[in-house]
């Protein structure tokens, strides 16, 4: 490409509410340009990156075997309606009506319809497994769009669901989704990890998330230190290794005024976190009639309470709700500060860590009172122990390997076992090999494709700007000619270069603009090219051209006759 | 693509609701599916289709210096609202409120945010010309859909607009634009021709549709028999040649009871329908206070008004609205069906054609009778000659070599000198070479990429199915190997040569399901594979193996060691 006949968008400035790296370097490279709140115009830059993650993923996904498809934005409410979510989606499903007041929804995934299609189309358990995927515009209604294509309201997906007539098909399936998706996101060339992800209300461990790494990330992955192991934090299994010591000390109850937080009560009672428990009260699962008790969760007071897991618990009620100060009072004695597990009439569900201490630190169930020297069994009863907390750097690796290290991640790509959930609700039945029709499985898995491109720049760039990765890098090379306006030599050269380059196979930016060098190199280096060759009058003469990769220090000459070997070596498309 | 792992969705009949025969076959080949009213699923044969008309439509785009980026959807109203398009688009425009009330549209085309997008990053002339362009999701809320994607509510096209320091410089990117359509749909391998246009409200000579002509088409299309000229009908300017008779006849009123209609009057008068003349009575310009007079339109009673031929007449509004049944007899003294144009006190215009009759039929101007040897001039006057009828086939080509040939035919693209219409409204400007900034001129152009799909089929298919061209064509060559499940040879030998076709660029349908080899020809058929191998025993102890193109009443037998020449000489990819 020929700068002077391209649309070079850059800005010096970057704009005041872009927050994060990613969308700042988008805007001031000239990758995007806002439309709406959320909704963004891809400039021919960043058209060029978006084209290439989206060819390797679809070059992946063939070769896995799906068979691509294409569904509508649009799509009949009826659909939505027969799954349940019409309803349940909340806000974020932008609903509309056509000009007949027929009722429809702009896609922010499209379960309903794939289904829809299979149940349709698929007869007979000869027609499985197939799995379909499609790279397609979606919608989702963000309360609050924010990080520019990070998080916006219209973005690239590629979304892929499975049929199998019974799970280890679903399994098998899965498993080369997951092999497929490491090799999209190695030849993307993203440091990423697979991560156990929770599966929500599905259950099951068929779920896995893919994040690229990077401090910006809104997720908090755990991994060992050793091993393979990597799991979301919302799944993370906290493991404690440590027996409970003996009893040692007598329980006795202390005035603690004005102390109510952990951190109060250690300092006033000069203990630390670790040797104190804090009791949570919330609400048990309702019965059929709505009605529920009240259940009291226990963690050690350095430790914070894992959401996720709790509402997993068989006692207690989902969403999370945790018990108003009047239940509290009621059913405890006192006010939320003051609570302890020791002589609670409701079920006292205990974190293992919590589990295993001795001669702790608790609230006495009296406003304004704690107790320490408590110990279980003796002074406290347990109704069950079990796994509430999150995980913290240096916990045990749960596979029995490492220690757990922390870091943040983006998740560009989610993998799930749905089982029945939408055959069911929309009966796709196939016919077996018995002849009678039975409810197929089913499994999805998704990258958001608009968001690979942000989460490549969180994790590469420098003051000066982006550093793509050669495969998904909108050019390889930055071919700059010095004095290009005044020589006809340097002129005819860089012609001619550019074009054996071209045939080569590279993607080149031929910076044919009337612009000083410096501008030149400033627009390569934001815009993120990763190779630059600058051709000068010294070095034609010499036979040699200055060539200075993205991330190097310094740059080298390279013998002409030994460009294009040089290039194919460094340059990994 | 092995047939067993692909998803062949054929149906043996016809869904009722398809008219047309694109729409027809397009779901007994299971191209498409529907998922509501004007919404499609793009099954994976016909979007291999889409995609391969996508890469030409992108390549010669490029090719042609045109950047591609991509828009959004989802449009903010206030843009809508700048162009003033926000009302006057009607209701196929989707307009819809998002979670916080804020008012948007789905995208039925992009000038407004194309225009935005350019008066924020085109700063100076040395910019332009510039041409953006995407191949993009559109959403059109059509009241009635119909003829499956042909027109569909939610669709794919190619949209470009170009932005230009003056009309010169447009008139260049149009006359390239102009060239690169016709490369493209040469590639496609359609049969379609660049018709002029009608440039509605804009005015001037720049706009021509792309056709591809077939008997289905909604348009009708007039041709010189002998030269290059072309032009919808709504366009083609009607020519009369013949000189006016010297009148030979006296005027005489006749009775003519219960005779209205043309067809009535000549009947009972035994002339011929070119023989007379029907008075047509409309709306005339309204003023600035809206007060419109009327105004008499004189066609040869075998001719149709053409709408927008008098629309653009400075006497006549716009729209063409006729005179109410009470305005007519308040100015004429009698009622539709019996005005002629004699006597007449407002403004008479008078088609060409009608001008050059002598001796001639009309209405009386009195119920119930017409009169016969009317003459102009001598009993009736003629305010202004114009030329506001249909072309007719054997009318004499406009450009002056050979006669009208009238066909039907498809539209699938467009293109459209737009001037300063969006650019002023949006207030694009850049600075000139005296440092002015100035409001730039524009260009657009369209394809509408899913109906290129429909229309390939309109043109090309039999009895048995679609029968595709090469370029766009899903697989090249169906491979259909005979006895395949029996014979261990055949599997080995098939699998080899598909290989072989597929290493020399060839998209194969190798057909390795376990059925019937009738069952197979007739799905090859049917889903238009435009060449068939089929491998039998005999064939491979010959060295020989059947070739067959779709168009073709015999097969042929193909020396193996030839083949991949052969095919290479066959198949234009």
């Amino acid at each position: 490409m020929r700068a002077s006949r391209f649309l070079l968008a850059t800005l010096r400035e970057t704009p005041a509410d872009a927050v994060v790296i990613s969308h700042q370097l988008m805007l001031r490279a000239g990758l995007i340009r806002k439309v709406g709140t959320g909704l963004y115009n891809w400039l021919p830059l960043g058209l060029r990156v978006l084209q290439k993650v989206e060819r390797i993923v679809r070059e992946e996904m063939n070769r896995s075997g799906a068979l691509e498809v294409l569904m509508p934005v649009t799509q009949p409410a009826e659909l939505w309606e027969e799954s349940g979510r019409y309803v349940q989606y909340g806000a974020e499903l932008l609903r509309f009506k056509d000009r007949h007041q027929a009722n429809f929804v702009l896609g922010p995934t499209h379960e309903e319809v794939i289904t829809d299609l299979a149940r349709n189309e698929l007869q007979s358990y000869k027609q499985l497994p197939v799995n379909f995927y499609q790279i397609q515009t979606k919608f989702r209604d963000e309360i609050r769009p924010r990080f520019g294509v990070m998080r916006s309201r219209e973005f690239i997906m590629k979304d892929a669901y499975s049929f199998h007539a019974n799970q280890a098909s679903l399994q098998e399936t899965y498993d080369v989704m997951y092999d497929t998706y490491c090799r999209i996101f190695s030849r993307i060339g993203v440091d990423f990890r697979p991560v156990q992800a929770d599966t929500g209300s599905i259950g099951g461990d068929g779920s896995h998330e893919f994040h690229v790494l990077a401090e910006s990330g809104e997720d908090l992955i755990a991994f060992s230190d050793t091993s393979n192991y990597a799991a979301n934090i919302e799944m993370a299994e906290a493991i404690c290794t440590s027996q409970r010591p003996a009893a040692s000390q007598v329980m006795q109850s202390v005035d603690t005024p004005n102390a109510h937080s952990i951190a109060e009560v250690c300092e006033f009672l000069k203990v630390d976190a670790s040797q104190t428990v804090k009791t949570l009260i919330v609400r048990g699962k309702a019965d059929d009639k709505g009605q529920y008790g009240l259940v009291a969760l226990v963690l050690r007071g350095d430790h914070e309470l894992n959401d996720i897991k709790a509402e997993k618990l068989a006692q207690v009620g989902s969403p999370l709700t945790f018990a108003s100060e009047a239940d509290v009072l009621a059913a405890v004695g006192c006010h939320v500060g003051s609570i302890g597990p020791q002589g609670l009439t409701i079920p006292v569900l205990v974190d293992r860590s919590a589990a295993a201490l001795a001669d702790f630190v608790a609230g006495a169930n009296v406003d304004g009172k704690h107790v320490t020297g408590l110990n279980w069994e003796r002074d406290a009863q347990m109704t069950a122990i079990v796994d509430i907390r999150n995980v913290v750097a240096g916990d045990p690796s749960p596979d029995g390997q490492g220690k757990l290290v922390l870091k943040r991640g983006i998740e560009v790509g989610h993998i799930f076992q749905l089982g029945k959930k939408y055959s069911q609700a929309l009966n796709c039945t196939v016919l077996g090999e018995d002849g009678k029709p039975f409810v197929v499985t089913m499994g999805c898995y998704g990258i958001g494709v608009t968001r690979v491109v942000a989460s490549a720049i969180e994790q590469n760039y420098d003051e000066r700007g982006i550093i793509w990765p050669d495969a998904i890098a909108p050019f390889h090379i930055a071919l700059v000619p010095m004095n290009w306006a005044k020589s006809q030599r340097i002129q005819e050269e860089s012609q001619k270069l550019y074009e054996q380059l071209t045939a080569a196979g590279f993607d080149v930016f031929y910076d044919d603009r009337n612009e000083r060098p410096g501008v030149k190199f400033a627009d390569a280096e934001l815009i993120g090219i990763p190779h630059r060759l600058v051709m000068g009058e010294k070095g034609l003469d010499a036979g040699t051209i200055e060539y200075k990769g993205r991330r190097d220090s310094e740059s080298q000459d390279i013998a002409y006759s030994d460009l294009i070997n040089f290039l194919k070596e460094k340059i990994k498309i």
